[in-house]
């Protein structure tokens, strides 16, 4: 178990380290008869890659993913989808100092206890770099969900202090992508970056986080007990580099509701179903979906990667030193969190559809070249 | 898959419904070797148990364990354990009016929305009642982890707006079974009890929080990535009734923290290995632990089952209807929720051990018996 | 990992020793709405039981199922099912002399070795009693495919060398329990009958075989690769108690065939659909079925447990000694590995079945007694 | 589930389709410190490649692997291993012909059955091209085991009618790779050698079994029931392409047996340890290793690509026609089987040794270049 495996009937397995030849993903049990190319995938590489703005690490990475397996004539085949995404701009010299005396609040220390060794060029399988794998597969996630109705978004909705107002999901539909932080808010994502600038002139960073929402979620999706919706979504988030905190619905807040505030009665919607009147629940009852949105934050600490002068100590040679954590790193985390907490929700939510057979098989395009036939699984969890 | 099943290599399934015949669990992967009798799990089991005190449900239940499988002689075989924990005291008729019209902010519509049924006698599966299974099987593993000098305990750290001061770990296993609330600050236990107190009189509940911490867990454990410590410790506390949020170390607060502020150089600890300076980590950094305690924070919110009237839709009628809940239940979750996040806890911490291979298994006592052998295993993950 | 657990989506997990307090058995991921009453699964539980005729040991077990959960008003809620047997007749006197000493070509050791103790009584874990809980659960997973149209059944077609002409589906379900032995060809059946009480007589025992098939199966399950039709068959059937061979289509025959006298044409069937012209293939082509009949055989080899003095030594004393196992066992296992054969190949089926999304829901009946709702799940797979 | 994923702690997951741009497979929960480069992999590709003689398909794919991850210095370093092969000798053309009319007895309906739509190119993911993927993990499985001194070895025992001579370990060790058809009797490989010839001339194929044997195996591997040591070989081994029958120990002919004939006393051995006389048991008793070799057989059916007039229907048209299967295809399968069947019996062998924590690390090199440090694993079974 390399924790490098992820769902249960839509599953990703991923392989690369961050200075190593290539990062790579495997999806296994993404339906057939999706129409799929690597051009669907990279636009949400292109909003994780490095180097996309002043306030992210100046790696110079194309990020270009090549699909191996799995789509033929541009469709899916319901067979895995093999993709890999190579390195091109490693610069492994930096880290020497830190082979044997690891980088305050790093995993350094940490994978070495565990493995007895690790690669140490850029942080290695224990770097962020990894969360390329997650969001090339969320992407094919995102677009399946897409032809279910089913759209997922986020936005930077904290950087230290700097509150963003609550914003609808059409605001961040239409504003999280206009600026540099992510911010569906714009006069708070201008403060907001203006914080950033000021703690990477500073050579600091600064904490934040990202507020995450899905609409169009079918209600009776999740499970009981230990696979309740909020259990496997809190996993999803909690393994996002960074984060130190998980809420959906009023999160932490709800310490102090009472019960009659925090309850919400049932009314029939405009089909005639039970619905709640609001949503303090974010979208969750019993671990199983009501058909309301589904929100929540995630909260991610500030780099650790910071080009300050800290204590550190080396085990080959016994002694304390002194050094500074060069590179070219990030000053904040969530701009460029947005789409890999999008990727971890739309898996989480495909994982669900899939294992309870609410795929609609109808609305993938599916006519896969002249070949086409009657065989057609009826229903896409034919593909498991 | 119904969400019944925990953990990897130490694993628990469970069935049972509130008002059902019995609650049953099956802890598979117990290493072989450790006294274990029914007494063992019952003390875990009393403290969850109902009844226990005023700020508790009033359903007489005894909540006996009996142990099927798995031990003989007063040890451990390393095979299945299998336990059930009777119901005594169900009593389904208040339910009755809300068979086809659910209940505010319970699971009943969404249990019906994905089985197309439910059992709806005191909210049958999705009742809390399912706890007392993890509480019998994590008491197993509390024990086991005993062995290997690792302790887990949790106290009530926030009722409403009534906050603990921080306790240490000693404050927690000193004062935090004195009281019913189990606060381990007794002065705010006792301000705690009047807030519970007055919701309870009004017919309302409140909401709160569970602090937990483990002391003792070695260095290396977790995981990179998709199974970090954090991630499955994420999972396992976001599946306790009511949770809506987790944080470990700084958690939410990590927000407004920079890089510098945050982060931990390395010292040298007394056995010359390295340790980081501070904890605001949590006791976990890159997904994997770094030796020192691990900490959080659970939320859970006001209980849901309160006798004030509410509104809700009945789905056999179409007709909306006014119904109090009413029933035998808490004003408040976190006191009996103690001993369910100790157990989430030592489940979690526990899988890791064997994953990684780090059970001492001279620590077991495993004479068993006359008929004791060389062929004991080497290594306790022998017993996979 | 105790091997207690068997299926995907459909999941079978189990507890319980010989001579243990009870059998244990968890069924989860079985849908809604399927009408169950202990009577449906006590009925395989009866062709598997111990005393059932002069070919069977004589331990006295009523082998009464009793359901805990799961089930309300007479259908299944889509929840855990939780269900015990107890052991009634447990003498473990006979088996003192073995503790220290394994009995030959049984699990005694193995089991020691593995886990440095082990229960002894009766074989403790390792005895075939364990499939009590296997044909329980194989019971319901009957039930439900009955409602798909697909039938299972498994006859005894060897003992020793006594070899059954090939049987239709039809001869097996009309004679096979017509008699002790389990052939459906009821000559045969006698042939056999004479040939296990001869070496019943000599207190020795014999081997055999179970031809297995299922009808009804519709084409397009199973699965690439490692997760076969086969292989998963596979890993099924080697499961049952004293396996050696697994074969399906045309087995170890295969062998001498060249590839043009096994390959099959292709012709259209009564639908229309494309169909092999033969089933050489055993149903299942490329690890898929093909709407063909599935049809193999299990190699039973023969009961270890004999009356006659053989050689051990003893591990304590560090000295060799000749015991006879004394107790009450069975001369031939095939007639009582009949409903365990059918169990573990109706489990397999329906975890592809709802792998596949390929149950339909309207075939069960579902009707939830009063309070029977709209929101019946669209698609049994929605019950996780 | 894709079907594209083994193994429980040593796990493989694969993509790729015969005529795709590459093969790929990742390898997760590898141990660090195994000296591994990409050399120590491609002796056994070479000995399964296509065109390595005249009795193998003509293709030529030079079959080169590729290590992108997990690799450093030349050590492994726990975390996930990815490799791919490219395919470069493709040519779709000769398949057109069976887009929609399925090639006799392959997979070409049952994957359309199930995906709705397939790679028909060399019969895509259902083309046994993808055990290059098995034998690239199984390698690296093979060096693991041999530092822990356990050897896996296979050969071919028959072909159509002509059966080898039982062989010793080292005969198959110094013989099996001398004859193309891979038998490790001379004479036999010589007769096999000319039976193959006749059918490929006739342009027929024909059917045979692969012997495999495992020498230092340690006793008290495997598990109880479902997940005994024989059904989760029996599961690998029936995923092998065109296995139709899998036995272990005396396998079939068991049934012919008494269980007086068949028991097998214990003895003391050398080192005063309990071990059966005999070894009809095949290594394995209640699911579990006793020490002794274990062995078995693999029944591979003939290959369904041959170059005669056969009957298939086309859906589209609806009309029979009589096509050739032309291309390039082996006319027998074990002798490119033998490194397969190794891969997965040492996939099997070492996924159980790292479940029971059996790996001696100190037997890894595990100097990882000039960083090396005191944080090994003290249990390979830490690199989870």
């Amino acid at each position: 178990m390399n924790g490098n495996e992820f769902g249960r009937l839509f599953r990703v397995t991923t392989y690369g380290e961050s200075h190593g030849d290539a990062m790579g993903v495997t999806v296994s049990g993404c339906p057939a008869g999706l129409e799929l190319v690597e051009e669907d995938i990279q636009g949400d590489l292109d909003r994780r890659k490095p180097g996309q703005s002043m306030i992210t690490t100046s790696r110079g990475e194309p990020d270009e993913v090549k699909i191996h397996s799995g789509v033929q004539d541009g469709y899916t085949t319901g067979t895995p989808i093999g993709m890999t995404i190579q390195n091109k701009d490693a610069r492994s010299g930096k880290y020497e100092p830190f082979i044997t005396a690891p980088r305050p609040s790093h995993g350094d220390f940490t994978y070495s206890a565990k493995f007895g060794t690790r690669n140490w060029g850029g942080g290695g399988r224990s770097s962020a770099r990894e969360t390329v794998n997650w969001v090339a597969a969320g992407a094919i996630a995102k677009k399946l969900l897409a032809t279910q109705d089913i759209q997922v978004k986020a936005h930077v909705n904290q950087i230290g202090d700097v509150v963003s107002p609550d914003v609808s999901f059409e605001e961040m539909l239409e504003h999280a992508e206009e600026n540099e932080v992510r911010c569906a808010h714009p006069e708070t994502a201008a403060e907001m970056r203006d914080l950033i600038n000021k703690y990477q002139e500073e050579g600091d960073s600064i904490g934040g986080s990202v507020y995450f929402e899905a609409q169009g979620v079918p209600r009776g999706l999740g499970a009981p007990r230990f696979d309740s919706f909020s259990a496997r979504l809190g996993q999803a988030m909690m393994a996002v580099p960074a984060a130190s905190a998980f809420e959906f619905g009023l999160g932490r807040e709800a310490r102090t509701y009472t019960g009659f505030e925090r309850n919400e009665d049932w009314m029939f919607d405009e089909n005639g179903d039970p619905t709640p009147v609001g949503n303090d629940h974010g979208g969750i009852q019993g671990g199983i979906t009501t058909g309301q949105p589904i929100y929540g934050e995630v909260t991610l600490h500030a780099p650790t990667s910071i080009p300050k002068t800290q204590t550190t100590v080396d085990w080959e040679t016994g002694e304390e030193k002194q050094e500074k954590v060069i590179g070219r790193h990030d000053p904040v985390l969530p701009p460029r969190g947005v789409p890999v907490v999008e990727a971890m929700l739309a898996l989480t939510i495909l994982d669900y559809m899939l294992l309870s057979g609410r795929m609609n098989p109808d609305r993938l395009d599916g006519k896969v070249g002249e070949y086409d036939t009657d065989y057609h699984p009826r229903n896409p969890a034919n593909i498991e």
